[in-house]
Order: C-alpha cells, then sequence, then structure tokens
C-alpha cells in the first residue's frame, strides 16, 4: 500500500500546526494578555468563527481532529511511524542546546517523556504527588493477597494489538508479553509457536516491526463464560447460537447477538482501518463533524432507529447502558477495540512491570511525594511549587503539609490529569480555551472489585474455562477471570469491573461492602461454592476515589470533542501538556505514549 | 380562578391509574411471571408500542408525565391541594382495616408516610441503615465546629415559597421558619411584620392556608456578593449593571446578564404557573415530548443557537455547566426555582429539625442499624432481611456483618435511593421496567466544603453582606454565606457547593484537602484575611461518598423522564416507592413529601 501523490492527502487547517509545532510561534501564554475574543472559538488558538449550524460542527475543525486521530502530521507523514521510530528504534536526536525540563507526574507518560528527553541530551526532573509508587493509572495489586505469588490489576489490564507503541515499548524493556484472554478458552490449552513480533503497517505504504514473523497461535476461544440477565443464565456460546431468548427477556425481537445488532448501527459511523489515508480522513471529517454533538443515547434512538428494548438489550450485554448519555465518540473508538475478535496482551507480573522498567534507570531524577500547587511562568523560566502530603493514595485523611519544595527549569511537561490541575494555580492563567478543559473535560469513573479465591474452580469440570468475561444484569457487570496464573492454585478474580454510573454505585460502597456485594452476586451466578473458595481477602480500586487520578479518564460528553481537545493539547508558553487526555486514545496507555513522544518533539524542537 | 368546565381537564392515560392507585387490580409483583414482551413499553404497564418517531416521544406518555408534574389527579383533582389537607389538615381517615406496614428508610419521605399511616390507625415499622441518625439526605452539622453554637446544612438548606408541603409540615411541627437569603442583603437589616403563612392556590380554584396573611416584607437584596471569572472580580450589583465586560471575559457578546439570556433561551421550555390547568397540561405535553431527548446542552446549541462562549458563560454564572449533558428536564425544573427573585425559608437550628420532629414520636418503631439486604414476597405478605453495620456513614471501613434481624409485614414502602436498591436482593425479582430503572437512573454528585471563620469578616466594612453567595470559576464555583446566625461571633461559610463533575472534581480529595483548597480559593476572593479567619475546622460532605445515600439525587439524562420515572413509582405487588425519586420535583423536600403522602394513600386503600 502506498500513498496514491495524485490524491493529496487533505492538508490540516490551523489546528495541526499550534497542536504539534511548539517553538517560538507561540506566545509566552498568559490568559490575562490573551484577548478574550479568542476564547470564542470552538478550537484553541482562532479568532471567533460563525457558528456552524445546529448539530453540524465547522468541518474545518473536524477535519483536524480526523487528521489528529489519525495520526496524520503535517507533512502528511503517519506520525505513528515516526513515534515507534522515536520511541523503539532510535530516540530523539542528540541536543544542541540542552534544556532543564520539569515534569509533572510518574504516570506512563511523564516516564516516556522523560526516558526520551534525556537520552537526548536534556536535564529531567520528575516530580510525582505520590509518595510511595509511580504508574499513575498503570497499578498492580502485588503482594496484597493472602497468596503472595498473586497479582491483579487496578488500572490497565489489556493492550491491543492496534497498539504497537506499548507493546512494542515493552519488548524493548524485556518484558514477557503473553495473551490477554478476553474470550475464554479451554483450560490447558495453550498458543502454538513464538510470540509474534509488532507490525505496523503506516499509511505511507511502509511497515514498522520489531522482528521477525513467528506461527503464533492463540487457542480457539470456547465461550462458557456466562451470561445472566433477567434472570436467566446461559453461556456466550449458547447467546451466539440462540440469540433471541435473550433478547426477548429484554422485549427485543433481534434474531442477532446484541454484537452484531451494535456493530450494525455503528457502520455508518465506522471507518476501515485499511482504506487510503485520504478516504479515511474524509469519512472521519464527516462523521466527527456531523456526530460529536450526539450522545451514544441520541445515535442509537435518531440515527439507527433502536428503540428502548434494544437499547437495554445491547446496553447490558455490550456494556454501553452506564455510558449512553456520553458522546458517540468513546463508544466509537472502544467498539474497535473492545470486542471478542481483538486479540490483547499483557505482561507477565502485571502491567506495573512496564512503568516499574521504565522508572529504574530514572530513579535519581524522580522526586516522589512532591504534589505540584503552583506552577509559575517567567520569561526565562518555569517554576514549580508543591507540597509533601501525608496519607496514601486512596487514604481519607492527611492534609497538604508543609514543608514545600521548589524546583525551576526551562520548560515543563504536565502531564498530570486535568481534573488534578483544577487544584493547581497557574501564573499566569493558563489560556480561556485550556483552562476551559481543565475544567469542563468529563473524567468517567471506573471501579474494580478483586476477589482472591482458594482454588480456580472456575475452570474445573466441562464447563470449565480459562479467561474470558461473564456479564449480568446485577451490580457486578463484568466479571474477568486471570488469563495466566503461575505458582498457585488459586486465583484472583475480577469480580466486578465497572464505569461511569454503574461503577458510582460501588464508589458510594467501603471496601468491604464491595467485597461483601461482589461475591453475593458472583455466588448467583457459580452458587454457593465461591463462599467456601475466598479467601476472605480482596482488593478494590475505585478511580474516583482515587486522589492522584481523579477519576478513570477522559470520556467526552457530547461536543467536548470539538470544544476541548485542540485546547487540551496546546502548549502554553513554556508548558507542554501529555497525558491519555491530551491524546485521541483517552484511557489508554497508547494514548498516553503518543502524548509522550508528541510533547518531546515539540519541546526538543524549541529554540 | 375555577375551572372552566366547558375545558375538560386533559384525562390521563393509562399511566396515572396504576402509578396513583394501588389495590387490587396490581398483580402480586414477579418478574419472572411478567411477560417479557411488557417491558418493551416505554412505561412500565403498557404493553409494546410502536416507537414515536425520532426526537420525538408518545404523546400519551408525555401528557401523563405532564399531569404527574402538574399533579393532575385522575379525577382531575389537585393533588397538591389533597396532599396538603392530608398530611396537614386531617391526615388520613381512620382505617377500618389496619395493615402492619414496613418502611424501609427514616428519611423525610419514610418518616412522613410512617406518621400518617400510624396516625390512620396502621402498624409501622421503620427501617435504617444508618445507626447514628435518622434523615437521610436532610443533615445538619452539630457540634462538629470549635464554637458549638454554630451549624450548618450537609444537604438541604433552602425551602423555596413555591413548595407548600415541607413550609406547612414545619409550621405544623412548630419549628421556627425564616427566610434563606439566596441573594445577600445588608448585614444588620431585618424583614418587617410577622412570618407570612403558607399559601397555596390550586389550579381549581381553592386556595389553601395555614394561617392569616401578615404584613411581611423581606429586606432589600443588595448584591455586594462577588463574581470572579476569568481573573476578573465584581459585584453581582455591578455585573447587573454592566454585564458586558464580564461576559466578554468569555468571548460572549451579550449585553444583558446571563441569568437574562438563560430566561430567554428558556422561554419556549416554559409554562406560566398561573395559566389555566388545561393549557399547562396540553403545553407541558408538547415540551415534554419535544424535548426529553434533548440534553441542555443540545437545546442550548440547537434549539436556542447558542454558541460555545454564551454556554461557558451562562454555564459558569448560572451553574450549568456540570450538568450540561444531563436532560434538559432538571435544568426547567431547577431554572424557576433557584433564582434570585424566588424567597427562599430555613428552619432555626437547621433543616435536620424537620426530621427530628417527625422521628420523635416515631421513636418506638423505628429500628436503626438495620439495613435491607433482601426482600420477598409471598402472597401473604413482606419479609425484609437486614444487616447490621459497623463504621459511620461515611467510613472508609465496615462490612456487613451478623447479626440479622428480620422483619415481616403486610405491605411495604421502599424509600431508599434506587442506587441504594442496586445492592439488594428481591424476591421475585421486581419487575422489568422497575430493574431497568433501578440499575439506570442517573444519581448525581453533590459536594460541600463548610469552613468555620472565627468573626463574620464578609459582614463587615461598606461591601459587607448577609447571606447571598458568590461564584467562581474556580473549583469552590459557589460560595453561600449564612443568613443567620445565632450566640456566636463567628460564622460557618458554605465554601464550596459543587455538582456533577464539578462535585466530582472534590469527591477525589481527603477531607483536609478539601479545607485546604477551598480555603485557597476563597483567599482569592476574599485576600489572605480569611487565613488568619479560619478556625481550622470544617465539615464537607460528598453525597456520591455517602454510604447510605450513594449520591445526591435522580437527576434524569436525556430521555430518562420517559424512560424510567412511570417505573420508578409503580407498585409491585405489596411493595410501594416513595422518596425524590419516585416524585416530579427530585432532589427537593417537597418531592419526596408528595411521595410520602401519594404512597401512603396507596397503601391505605388498599384491602
Amino acid at each position: 500500500m502506498t500513498t496514491d501523490s495524485s490524491h493529496t492527502v487533505r492538508r490540516r487547517g490551523f489546528l495541526g500546526a499550534a497542536a504539534f509545532t511548539a517553538g517560538t510561534a507561540l506566545t509566552s501564554a498568559g490568559a490575562l494578555a490573551a484577548p478574550p475574543a479568542s476564547a470564542a472559538g470552538r478550537t484553541a488558538p482562532a479568532g471567533a468563527r460563525p457558528r456552524p449550524r445546529a448539530g453540524r460542527r465547522d468541518r474545518d475543525a473536524s477535519g483536524d481532529l480526523a487528521r489528529t486521530m489519525l495520526l496524520v502530521g503535517d507533512r502528511d507523514e503517519d506520525l505513528k511511524l515516526e513515534y515507534l521510530r522515536i520511541l523503539i528504534d532510535r530516540g530523539l536526536p542528540r541536543t544542541t542546546s540542552p534544556k532543564k525540563v520539569l515534569i509533572v507526574g510518574a504516570g506512563i507518560a511523564g516516564l516516556a517523556a522523560a526516558t526520551l528527553l534525556r537520552d537526548a541530551g536534556h536535564r529531567v526532573t520528575v516530580i510525582e504527588a505520590n509518595g510511595n509508587r509511580v504508574g499513575g493509572r498503570i497499578k498492580t495489586f502485588r503482594r496484597v493477597f493472602q497468596d503472595k505469588a498473586l497479582h491483579a490489576e487496578a488500572g490497565a489490564m489489556r493492550m491491543p494489538d492496534v497498539h504497537p507503541l506499548v507493546l512494542a515499548l515493552s519488548d524493548k524493556l524485556g518484558l514477557e508479553r503473553r495473551l490477554f484472554y478476553n474470550a475464554d478458552i479451554a483450560p490447558g490449552t495453550r498458543p502454538t509457536g513464538d510470540v509474534p513480533p509488532v507490525t505496523y503497517r503506516a499509511f505511507t505504504g511502509e511497515t514498522w516491526t520489531n522482528g521477525d514473523p513467528t506461527e503464533f497461535r492463540a487457542p480457539a476461544a470456547v465461550r462458557r463464560t456466562l451470561i445472566r440477565v433477567n434472570g436467566q443464565q446461559i453461556t456466550r456460546a449458547q447467546y451466539a447460537q440462540n440469540p433471541a431468548q435473550i433478547n426477548r427477556s429484554f422485549g427485543a425481537t433481534d434474531t442477532t447477538t446484541m454484537a452484531a445488532a451494535v456493530d450494525r448501527a455503528l457502520a455508518d459511523a465506522t471507518v476501515p482501518a485499511d482504506a487510503p489515508v485520504n478516504e479515511q480522513i474524509e469519512a472521519w471529517t464527516d462523521i466527527i463533524s456531523r456526530f460529536d454533538d450526539y450522545s451514544t443515547h441520541r445515535f442509537l434512538v435518531e440515527h439507527a432507529g433502536w428503540d428502548l428494548s434494544r437499547i437495554q438489550a445491547a446496553g447490558t450485554l455490550e456494556n454501553m447502558t452506564s455510558r449512553l448519555h456520553y458522546s458517540l465518540f468513546p463508544t466509537l473508538m472502544d467498539h474497535s477495540l473492545i470486542n471478542p475478535g481483538a486479540r490483547y496482551w499483557e505482561f507477565k507480573g502485571g502491567t506495573q512491570t512496564l512503568t516499574d522498567a521504565l522508572a529504574k534507570p530514572l530513579a535519581d531524577v524522580i522526586h516522589m511525594n512532591r504534589r505540584m500547587t503552583r506552577l509559575v511562568q517567567t520569561r526565562s523560566g518555569v517554576r514549580i511549587e508543591t507540597t509533601a502530603e501525608s496519607g496514601t493514595e486512596d487514604s481519607c485523611d492527611g492534609a497538604p503539609q508543609a514543608p514545600r519544595e521548589t524546583f525551576t527549569g526551562d520548560y515543563a511537561i504536565v502531564t498530570v490529569p486535568f481534573s488534578a490541575l483544577r487544584f493547581c494555580e497557574f501564573e499566569p492563567l493558563l489560556s480561556y480555551p485550556k483552562r476551559r478543559a481543565v475544567t469542563e473535560l468529563h473524567y468517567d469513573s471506573a471501579t474494580k472489585v478483586l476477589l482472591e479465591f482458594k482454588t480456580r474452580f472456575w475452570e474445573r469440570g466441562r464447563d470449565g474455562f480459562t479467561g474470558g468475561g461473564c456479564v449480568s444484569d446485577s451490580a457486578n457487570r463484568f466479571t474477568y477471570f486471570p488469563s495466566h496464573v503461575e505458582d498457585s492454585d488459586g486465583g484472583v478474580v475480577l469480580a466486578s469491573y465497572t464505569w461511569s454510573d454503574d461503577a458510582i454505585r460501588w464508589d458510594s460502597l467501603t471496601e468491604g461492602e464491595r467485597y461483601h456485594f461482589a461475591l453475593e452476586n458472583m455466588a448467583r451466578m457459580f452458587g454457593p461454592r465461591v463462599y467456601d473458595e475466598y479467601t476472605g481477602t480482596g482488593a478494590t480500586q475505585s478511580w474516583v476515589r482515587a486522589r492522584y487520578a481523579l477519576g478513570e479518564a477522559v470520556i467526552f460528553t457530547p461536543g467536548q470533542l470539538h470544544e476541548h481537545h485542540a485546547a487540551a493539547r496546546t502548549v502554553e508558553g513554556r508548558v507542554h501538556f501529555a497525558g491519555e487526555h491530551t491524546s485521541l486514545k483517552p484511557a489508554w496507555i497508547e494514548g498516553a505514549l503518543e502524548s509522550a513522544v508528541r510533547t518531546s518533539l515539540e519541546l526538543h524542537s524549541r529554540r
């Protein structure tokens, strides 16, 4: 596949330049200085524009967002390919003008940016609020279960094939990558062949890979995991064979699975990833322009013509209910990623091995237990004031405390969630569009309740399965089983994984209550044996109650893609912004890594 | 005003009967028994109906909702008038068939229903999860500040004139009612004349009152409270005089206040409360049918033609930003209530004096520290299993514990939030529509941060004011000052009152962090003197972290009014449902009281 030069790739509008290149073209920020009129535009740097007609967005802005989403660079280059070459192959070129860079936040974005910039000859300092660990929303529960050999994920747990940055980075760091079974397999079955390399086919026709092809074959999914809704319980295989019965329990008359119904409904807003990039840009520009003001609920009702019963059936079985009032775009983005057909990976030892591996060589420049409270920009540099805190990341006590430490540098990269920035002071004020993004971008709830069991009872017997997930209409909603367990007869089950309103219900409960109810709901599915099998130990993570994360991730509400995305990533004087919330893969490690390379490049190219 | 008999009041459809009358017409519940097909309808009891065209709802269902909202009874009676007569004047008629009624939840709805039913000769038992207090989301912080004379509200804090049930009930109970100054007054000024009686003018032309008119006059608002946005700070009076300057700081070109702009925008979806009831029903039917699928954001963009700058200006100044993605209806409902022109009341000693007064004579029938875990219905009665719990209502520890106590009765009224019902087991299952309402109804976040000050420094000097509230674009958003303080030089300021996404930001923080940041943001507005004035003691309430409330209140997302309201209030066999979430005044005490009288009537009329 090569780029057809007779079809010039559609040019970026004003947004691309501001979002991607930094440097001298940018003023030294200062919202008070910035004329408020510039705030009227839909996207950050533009002046006031005429309001597009209701329900449709400015096509230029939509086109810019489409290019940003597809990672089409200013010179029509494939930015993902560029990022792979920089992050994995060759780093940034050695700098001739070393800068002192303050990086706020030691999550994956901050750690990756720090690595790239230090390797290029810059002086980096990483400032992290948490006093106990790095990694941010990459967090593995380790040594908290009765069997110390067990671990489980509080945050990111599965990396899809289509996310080459994170997979190639983990390969480079020597982590052991293995399959995450989103759909269950028969116990005892194993993949055959060696783990395949990471391969990325750029829209320019070039291919990037980090190894030679292997004869790898994943075990077949058996779909013995359960669906329990409206008082009925069947396996996923049974549902696939006869979807009508379960569908009818919602009043829906569909004779196909709800996954298929969702596929059909979203077809009008889906673009094949292997189409020529020009076509993808045009198609996404249309979709973004037309549907950014749509919630998923509105799209299903008004565009797809769905009735309530189908919305509720698909909402329950395909995990859409709790996010129906959010923007259609997170649904579109996740639709292509979280489906039983996609292939996922995990790391032996847990996802946190990735951030641990990145942090190790940076140990001398990471300052823990320093929470940014104030960022001051002057003509010559950046000053960041911090506070040390008592308590833990989930603790219910502990106020910000003296003593404070102040860091100075030439530039800063701020990677912390905007939910946390809401409590930081900036001097001068951030620009108006950035302030609106900080205030308004919706951070969602996501809550996990993990239970440790003495044995992996779900793997036993004719109906046994390994990995995969069950779904129910109980408060648990989604229950995931471990894909791999070493050195233990037991296992940790993600008894309940919920988002948005489903998660908020759990967020109100104490730890003990969460274990209690999650176990009760598992008993409804697997019988009273779960009470005997439960070790009495669990772990739970409410991302909305995590005091350094302040939410799971950005999930746009209708209109926010146009209203805030461009502003989220623009440079403010000497301050650059990274993190999943500045990418168009929000909530994913891959998006955080894209943002890390982007901001490293922005900063590296300044003079 | 009398009902013009030549214009028959529009008849209720199928919904009214099911929603209001109970009795033998209702089957003894049992979702598994109910044919799943009945789940397809938009509202509970109906069979499948053809889906109305996109963006418009079934007009019959909308008409039923309009009547429900306007409290038009089955016989075209004014239900508010009926409710006043029952709750305040004469109670329910003495029963000839006493029933044993279990009432779950000792919030205002449960207490009022218990009072009515007991006074009518029924045997009531109230089951309350909280081991320490009754009142639910009516909660006054007392004796927690350094000056024990001070108190402040964690929950409901203001009762508008248009809510006669709560005002008349407090009068009946002998509480001292006084003005709550939503807009600030000059310090030292006082109302003249006696507190006026509560007066309700029914749409039938009748008038209900609990006393003789008085010559009451409220002090004039002076509007010295502050607006601080985009780095500018002025008083509300200055803003009223010259709105353009502040509006421009958002890029908005409006020359009127944003309150006026909102009034104009919502005019198409507002019905004068003094119009003939037939016209109100027709008009609301139109509005509900047409706009239930609209979020506030969508309405402002697509119907009112607002641009982003105006949305952000009004959103900030009129507290709409964080709820833009929710249904238009909560906005419409609150628009008429929370505005500077409305008159509000509070109770001396705090709002909790109301629930305390109701609970006192019920002390022998209220069982505290009993959380419902399971409700079983048989042909002859209801059995409720409960658990006793350790910990406090906000505690971070404590799992449900044995011993359990079981209560039996003929009928039950369940008043607890659906967010809490999500963790209760029902046997047989609740009907499909009720289960969907329990799962899907959106409960919002609301968070308060209260700070105690040694003196009421804001009342001093030429710019001093009493009561009222400031607004800012800082994380604090809205800051309210006490309307009355007795026996203290100090005062407790509601430094930050936030909803939805604005509140979620605070929900992630610890208590200590909340006080710290709330004080810092007050210092930006009032200068460093706040640090000297702060006593070091605060109180804070996150309703989403409250383990018995699990959220502030129901705030519909788009479509939920049609999709869930009818089902929220329908009777399930022997179980009736009350609480603000079953009313069309969600989040208000008045709605909870309406539901209490409604369910008491439902139950009382069963045979």
